[in-house]
Parts: C-alpha cells; structure tokens; sequence
C-alpha cells in the first residue's frame, strides 16, 4: 500500500529515505540519502535536508523522568530555505522560521519555535518548551535547557551550558530555564545557572559560571562571575 | 541467505533496518527506521529502539591509542521497556537495566553495566568498564569517562566532565576515573579530576573544578573547587 | 543507470550504503550498512567504515553567516588503514594521514588536514580550516574551532572548548583561532580564548581558563588561568 504525502515540484530525494504519511514537502526541496521524514511534517520551499536526519520524532520518557513527554504535539514545521544537518534529530512539535540553519548531529525537542534566520550549531542541544528569537547564534555543541527564553541577536559561542533546576533533580517544583535578553553574547564554554537573566547587549566571558542575573550592558567574567573592572584585560572577556 | 534471528510477538520494524545474525529480539519491540542491530544483540520485552541507532558495535583502535579494545565481548542485552533513542551508539559488551533510557546521539562504549531506570541523556558518553548502579541521571552532554563507579541515585547535570589520566597520555600507569557515592549530585558543566571520590549526598556546584575529594553531605564550587560556606548565597551551589 | 565508481579487492559493503559517483575505495576496504560515500571521497586501502557515517559531505550556509562557505573543495581523502566511527560526518576537502581514528558521532569540517596516527575522538568536532598534525590526540567531546594550528604530539582532553572570535560575531575582521605548539596537553573541560599560543610541552589544569599566552613548558590552572607554584598539589595540574 503506498503512503500517501505532498510533494512539491523539482524535489530531489536520496536512496534509502523514508517518507511517512501525511507529510507535506513544498517545491525545491533537495532530501539527501538515509533520511527519515515521521508522518505530519511540514517542509518549506527551498529547503535542504541532509543525510540520516530525523524530522518529526515523537518523545520518549522512563519512570524516572520528572517531566513526562507532551501529549498531542502539532506536526514540525520547517520553514523555506531552511538547513537541516546530517543526523540532526528534530522533534514533532518544533516550529523553525525561514532560513534556519540546524548544524550536523544537532538535536531539537518537542515545543520549541526558532525564529528566522537564526542558527542551531552542529552537535547542539535545545531542550522542549524553550523560544528562540530571529538572528540568533548558538554555536557548535552548546546545551540550551528546557523552559528558556532567548530573544532577537543573542549570541551563544561554543560549548556553553545552561540549567533548570536548583535542586538536581530533587523536591517538585517549576523548572525555570535563565533568560537571555536581546543582544546579548555568552562567551564559549560559559556555565548558566537556573533562573537567571542576562541583561539586553550584556557580555558573558569565556568560561564564566553565572550565578546570578546580569544587568544590562555589563561584562562578566570568573567562577564566580564578576563584573570585569574597566581597563582591565585579562579577565577573558570574549 | 536469509538471516537466522529470533523475534517475538508484536514487533514493528522499520524500513532500511539491518538485524544480523544470532540477535533475539523480545515481544512488543518497537524498531525504527534504519537501525542496525548487529550480531548477537540481544532485545527485552517492550524496548523503544529509534531511527538509525546502531546496536552491538564492535571496538576499533589505531596504533597511537594506550589502551587496545578488549576481546571476546559478551553480545549487547537491553533491558526490558528500554528506550533507545534516535542515531544512539551502543557496543557490544554491554548491559542495560530494565526502563533504562538512552537518549538521542549518545553513546555507551564496551564493558559498561547500567542499573534500572537510569537515564544516559542525550549525546552523553559513557567511555568502557564503568560501572552505573540503578535510578542514576547522567544528563544531556555529559561525559563519564572509563573505569568510572556510579552508584546508585545519583545525579550528574548536563555537560559535566570527568577523566581518568593524571599525566594526559604520558608513561604507563593504570588508569583511575572518579567515583561518585549514592546519592551525590553534580552541577551543570563541573569537571572532576582523575581518581578523586565524591562522598554520598555531596553536591558539587555547577562549573566547578573538583581537584580533590569531596566529603560526604558537603557542598562545593569554584575553581578550585572549595567547601560553600553556609549562608553563602552566591557560590553556585546548583 | 548504475553508478560508476572504483573499488578495490576484498572490499565488504553492508546494506542500504549508498556510494556516489567517482569515489574510489582501495583494498580490504570494510563498509558498515547505511554509509553515504559522497561523489569522488578516496578511502585508503584497510580501512574501516562504521555503519551510518556520511563522508564527502558539501557545507551549506545561511544568510547570517558571517563565513561562507568554500567553493571548488577537493575530494575527501582517508588516508590507509584510517577508521572511522558510526555516524560520524566528515565533509569534503579534508585529508585525513594513515592510521587516523575518527571516533562515532564526530564531526570535521572542509579544507581540514589531520596527520598520521593522530584520534579525533568521539563527539569532538573540527571546524573548517584547521591544520592538525600527527599522533595528536583530540580526545571526546572536545571542540576544535576554525583556524587553528595544532602541531605534532599534542594532547586534548575530554570537553575541551576553544574560540577564534573576539568580539562574539560582531563587526569585520579576521577570526584567530589558538595554536597548539607542539607536545602541548590540555585538561579535561578547558577553556581557550581566541589568538592565544600554547607553548611546546606546556600543560594547561582541567577546567582552566586560559585568557594569554602560555609559555613553553607551564603548567596553568585556575579561571582565568595563572602559572601553578611549584610544590602546590591542589590547583588541578591534570
């Protein structure tokens, strides 16, 4: 029996992928080999999808996690001219704006909306229930927790980590993802705690361990963070 | 020729999927997608197994590598009601619990045991002959070197690093990973040196450098990594 | 219309891989099952490629991307007895020496070079327009970012993390990534700044932030990261 799905004109389509049912694949798409498209996906005009990406898996859980899986997510949608990487792994429930890059090994979960333009780096996490504004950056293999907000321009390097939860995993209480305000930059390898607010156009230096929120505009730097003094070069400000 | 393998009721299997010869798979397995589950694996009752992980890979090593991958492995058994996510990496050699849970990208070297209902997040590694007791969370990103001892109830945050090499591949001496004792918890982004005990129900701070011991019950953070003194609000004890 | 390529004797080939126009695979070449082997990659005589890796990738870009992608790469090159791990992407315009181990699930981006017997381990990615020598050893989870040098004998630990731009993506000007001076090793979980030289056999502590120059033969720890006094034992040396 043949699955039933949507294609678009002028669609290239590798050996060895798989379509599901219900999936709608606009014109000028080019799907590489060894793809799997689950069923309901949305994919814009234009874009590419790599070899052995997965786009629309459902989420898993065990008796252990906290947080059980969503229930009735809404398909993925993938917007025009956007890049999907070899074996990035993209959850039902996902909504990526136009011209979205999503690097190689990249993984998004359920209940996440990425906004125009903006980039995943390869081998990065988003965790579910988590916004992303337009023009954002969030480089090679930094872990975006669930429950953030990251707004328009901010600027994630490399190898950052966020968290959620005060307690590890103890006591029953909200999680609360910090909270990246418009234009900010987090140096490579920098460590976020639970809750707390980068302020808009503030710098984060490399390998700082944020404790608590950061005003506007200013440069912290150290384990734990400081406000690096004026004048002062050798806190690793970038 | 068609291959020999064993295969419960009620099992769905995907397309482009490879199940070599001598695997037993249980009833009720759910297979995706292009996975490959090599020889001898062996599949419990009601596992989740995703698109294009790959099952019972055998090691490979080159000439400049210290330590040579061991012989005769035992096939790779996964627990019942295991879940294994998409493009997950597990050798042979290993044994997964019953409700353990691998997420997407990670991957579980050779002569490792994983107690029920752990959780290896996903894109975590967890490198060979370490041991992990039940109902442990390593989180997303992190990476739990060789010869490590998890016990049980522990929680290890996402991107947290450990190693096992005082002298970073010089000279010939046996190698240490750090132990973590029941019920000790990790923050987001630490790093533990090689051979030091974290003492059960310890917490160690998120982006912490953990140089020595750590007694049981205390609280540490900072770079070196230092007791938090109470009343101390500001050291990032989660 | 069948595919023409060249390949050698004794070669195995696992199912659903796919080999492109133009590759070339040498003698006693062994193929995993779902391998894409990109239009014109040479793989070395006694190689070994695991299930699900993608060789001979083409990068791809988006509109906010400062770098753009090189035109006219030149074929994927791995080199004799090379191997190559499960899932791991590995794009054209790199060329990888004899015997070089690239572990699962790693990533090396265009126009990378990568000596003799030197281990790209698993997870660990190599940005574009990197040199890195021979016997090197990348070890899990590290990031590599773009123009750097990394010379012969060096030693990266697990999770490192380096940067090449200052300014976070913000204005003009060229990025300089570290340079890695010969017989150098890094701890687990360091951070490196852009432009910075690590000088030959000098040691960098786990989890240090290293902000300048290190010269030949330090040992620096700490955040950011300051010479160790001889004789004292806890700053984190390895």
């Amino acid at each position: 029996m043949p699955r039933r799905y949507t294609i678009g004109a002028n669609v290239e389509i590798g050996e060895h992928t798989v379509i599901e049912e219900g999936a709608v694949i606009g014109h000028r798409v080019a799907i590489g080999h060894g793809v799997v498209i689950r069923r309901g996906t949305i994919v814009g005009d234009g874009a590419r999808i790599d070899d052995g990406s997965v786009l629309g898996k459902t989420p898993f859980s065990n008796p252990k996690m906290a947080r059980k899986p969503f229930e009735h997510l809404e398909p993925l949608v993938i917007g025009p001219n956007a890049r999907i990487g070899s074996g990035a792994v993209i959850y039902a429930g996902v909504r990526l704006g136009a011209d979205v890059l999503v690097g190689d090994l990249a993984s998004i979960r359920e209940r996440v909306t990425i906004g125009d333009g903006s980039i995943i780096g390869r081998n990065a996490t988003v965790e579910p229930n988590t916004r992303i504004g337009s023009r954002v950056t969030i480089q090679t293999s930094s872990y975006i927790t669930s429950d953030m907000i990251i707004e328009d321009d901010v600027f994630v390097g490399p190898c950052c980590s966020s968290s959620n939860d005060k307690y590890m995993g103890r006591g029953r209480y909200p999680h609360r993802g910090p909270v990246l305000k418009r234009g900010c930059r987090i140096g490579n390898n920098a460590t976020l705690l639970p809750g707390i607010t980068i302020g808009e156009d503030a710098v984060v230096g490399a390998g700082a361990v944020v404790t608590r929120d950061v005003p506007p505009g200013w440069t912290v730097v150290g384990n734990p963070a400081r406000e690096l003094e004026r004048g002062h070069r050798d806190g690793g400000a970038s």
